[in-house]
């Protein structure tokens, strides 16, 4: 016979829990119990919500919500501000430290042009033999390294060397400003400078050409990746994947190289520096075409690629667009050239900048649909995403992870308070998604750390804890471009630094 | 026998069909048919995706997707830009007349104190006969009608009759536009006069003390609603649903009149009003109070609500706390007062103001849930409901309508470019919203088309149509607070003028 589920309690029991049940049942107060559950609920979908916590993760947990609940307390909030007045700010905060010993992983959205800081370059290659400078006729300046002097080109019509130049003024700090200036978007008033994304992205576009005659120098290129890849693994980066123009470099002499002579050169770079620092994991390279060639320019460039990942499958990742998405033409006008691979039955990962764009409905608009259709790997920016339902649902049942570069997105004007970026929705919804930089050295930032410190004080708000950074991190190599066995690889060397970090920042 | 179903076709057929299974199938490039078929589908959750529409709205369409393109092509978009500035660029747009035109239907979300253009308050109300102003000692007025000279209060050492003042100076506009400054949030430059949240709320709270002794003199009272319902019905609003502190208002010899006076003033002046413009279909009222109240002074105030609401099932709607959620206490906090009219058994319907706040995580942010726990008819602003996704799908589930107020949003800096507005989300996965317009006197709105303007050009993006407004203003009678009987009154009403309006507008 069965058992009545309250046979053998006593009276006073039954009572007790009569009186509960009308608590609960009757009285006319929502449940508090449903309440907590409900909100667990949300909580658990976050990005990291559903991540196992050890006992030492927990309790570095309650400092990241110490140190986290002071920023949002102060009445300078960081992440409300333009990066380039919250930066000092930033720099200043025991999270953004704590942040920076943080093994982030990879950084798996950034630029070959724009990942050294800029004090670098001025202050080591400007300062090299044979560098001759012009200031153009639209307030920019070019370098070129050449062994006699350069001819006249479009907006510069004299170049000087810049040893000769310096031995005649008393200051060079100066002149060194002025190039700072000239190759960083960095301003005291950047909403006086920059009053719209037009002025914004001309002015970021001039910071390429100004930078391009020093990184496309032969030596330098060498120099400079292998720099960037210093910077960012001093900043507790193990791996990264480069979006590269792979554009010809030259030598003194003037003699080009080519495309090829490139991308061997990034392996080369590679491999010296993971031998030289063997906590590295390695780098990657995307290879990436202006989204203003014709159709039958970029099948060409299309076929270029197949041919290069044929023969560096190593180092070669896959293929990219770059260039403002606004003034670009919509993926769905290449659909053609990029489905070349795929007719030719040769694999070519696709890593497209989709919807880096505030301009809702357009054809630009659709790219992220169409970057999904055309198969891509992960979606860079995706700024739009939030705004697409069916396309959101889409790259989540897909796997495809959305890289979030959340200083980039406030640089160029798409977003002012980081607590309004939209990946804030898509964290909250535990969408797949990675933090990364894009352009660090540009916007004054460096590494992963600040656009980190945007992404987990700004954006994920007081909730987020010890999970959120740590699924960040590991999404970082899960959406990587390696395969599976390197990411095993790189997983198992993440996490030993991981757990180094925990114990050692313990409170 | 079955039949095959290529059975009786054709070899020339089969061979077609062949083709085209190829040319579908086995092409490496995406399916136009499927992609159109996920835009069509992506399209169709939007706010208004469904809308079966005439022929003629169709045709109306056309018309307003060529102005809403015009509007993003020019180098000033006006919803990226602050509404303060952007005020005279709408003004002057076609699509603007065309919006004003449109009957919108009601305006769920306005305020008692914030209805009527300041130029009406300073030209009518502070010309009237015993009027007298005090400038206090921080920067701001205070007025007061008195048959004889009014004592001092704090922070106003001296009041002075406006009639005398005034015919003392030559000129009185500069008097006249001073008063107007200190009743609007309006200023030149915004961004510089509102750094941050706290300086703009303390202004903005600033304004309505400076209103109220002009508004809550008794025969202003009755004068200051019905102008409201005018400019409203001029902006083809045919209902409103005002929340109101319901105050003592005050006679000429000081004597005061209880909140039963107010409320019965209220309804007299829809009365009359509607007497005299039958088109106008009639206001509610929501009785609010303060989010600085403790718990026992709400159990009172809650109260006091239950008993009006019994003596006016007219005119009363429901309830509201009001105030700024950031600085005031959570909705949770006052829970057992708020439970007490279902422990009672009688009903009182909330509107709760909820989610108008960008800082993730805290106890205000958690507001929205608690709404619909507290069984809320409709949440007000719930700015902070896409980041919150087990709440956003409980509010969809219950049919609780978001009231959206982007002008206020903007100015009360929780956004900067309406394009950012997190309503964007919402209309995409066509949540059930209302546009309103929160206090547009304080902004220098007026009605409901300048928010209608930011949310169908600057929100809904290109794609948003005659659909998207039509439901836009048929949600505006669905998710009010009246009666099925009169919700299917008052759509008959809309209806009617919408079919008007419809074929007076068309291309």
């Amino acid at each position: 016979m069965p058992r009545s589920p309250l046979e053998g309690t006593t009276k006073a029991t039954k009572l007790l829990l009569v009186l509960l049940c009308w608590t609960v049942l009757c009285s006319a107060m929502p449940d508090p119990n449903y309440r907590e559950h409900l909100i667990k609920m949300e909580q658990s979908q976050q990005t990291g919500g559903r991540v196992l916590l050890s006992k030492a993760e927990q309790q570095l947990g309650v400092l990241l919500h110490k140190l986290k609940q002071q920023e949002m307390e102060s009445s300078e909030f960081p992440p409300a501000m333009h990066f380039f007045k919250a930066k000092p700010l930033i720099r200043n905060s025991t999270l953004f430290s704590l942040l920076q010993k943080m093994p982030k992983g990879g950084a798996l959205h950034v630029h070959d042009f724009a990942l050294v800081d800029v004090d670098w370059l001025v202050k080591n290659v400007t300062y090299r033999q044979h560098c001759y400078v012009c200031f153009t006729d639209d307030q920019s300046v070019r370098f070129i390294f050449a062994s006699c002097q350069p001819k006249p080109v479009p907006h510069c019509s004299e170049w000087m060397l810049l040893e000769t130049m310096r031995a005649k003024i008393d200051n060079c700090t100066d002149l060194d400003n002025s190039f700072i200036r000239n190759l960083t978007l960095y301003t005291d008033n950047p909403e006086a400078a920059y009053p719209n994304q037009d002025v914004v992205w001309k002015r970021f576009e001039e910071t390429f050409l100004a930078a391009w005659g020093l990184v496309t120098y032969a030596p330098v290129f060498k120099d400079y990746f292998f720099e960037g890849l210093k910077q960012f693994n001093a900043d507790n980066v193990m791996y990264l994947e480069l979006r590269a123009l792979l554009p010809q470099t030259y030598e003194l002499d003037g003699t080009l190289n080519d495309r090829v002579w490139t991308l061997k050169t990034y392996q080369e770079v590679v491999k010296q520096f993971v031998a030289e620092h063997p906590d590295f994991f390695g780098a990657r390279v995307i290879f990436t075409a202006h989204r203003g060639l014709n159709a039958s320019e970029l099948k060409e460039v299309i076929k270029e690629a197949v041919q290069l990942q044929r023969e560096f499958p190593e180092i070669m990742a896959g293929f990219d667009l770059v260039g403002r998405e606004d003034t670009g033409r919509p993926l769905w006008y290449y659909r053609e050239a990029l489905s070349l691979p795929a007719e030719l039955g040769v694999s070519m990962p696709y890593f497209f900048h989709a919807g880096e764009t505030d301009v809702q409905g357009t054809d630009v608009d659709q790219n992220m649909l169409d970057a999904l259709l055309l198969n891509t790997s992960r979606i860079g920016h995706g700024f739009a995403l939030v705004h697409h339902p069916t396309t959101k649902a889409l790259s989540r049942k897909m796997g495809v992870a959305v890289e979030v570069c959340p200083i980039s997105n406030q640089v160029l004007k798409l977003v002012t308070d980081m607590r309004n970026h939209p990946a804030a929705v898509l964290m909250s919804e535990g969408h797949p998604i990675v933090i990364s930089s894009d352009d660090p050295a540009l916007f004054g930032a460096s590494g992963l750390s600040y656009d980190f410190y945007e992404a987990f004080v700004g954006i994920a708000g007081l909730k987020s804890d010890t999970g959120t950074l740590k699924e960040l991190a590991v999404n970082s190599i899960r959406y990587s471009s390696l395969s599976p066995k390197l990411k095993e690889e790189a997983l198992v060397k993440w996490q030993k630094k991981w757990d180094k970090f925990v114990v050692e920042n313990l409170p």
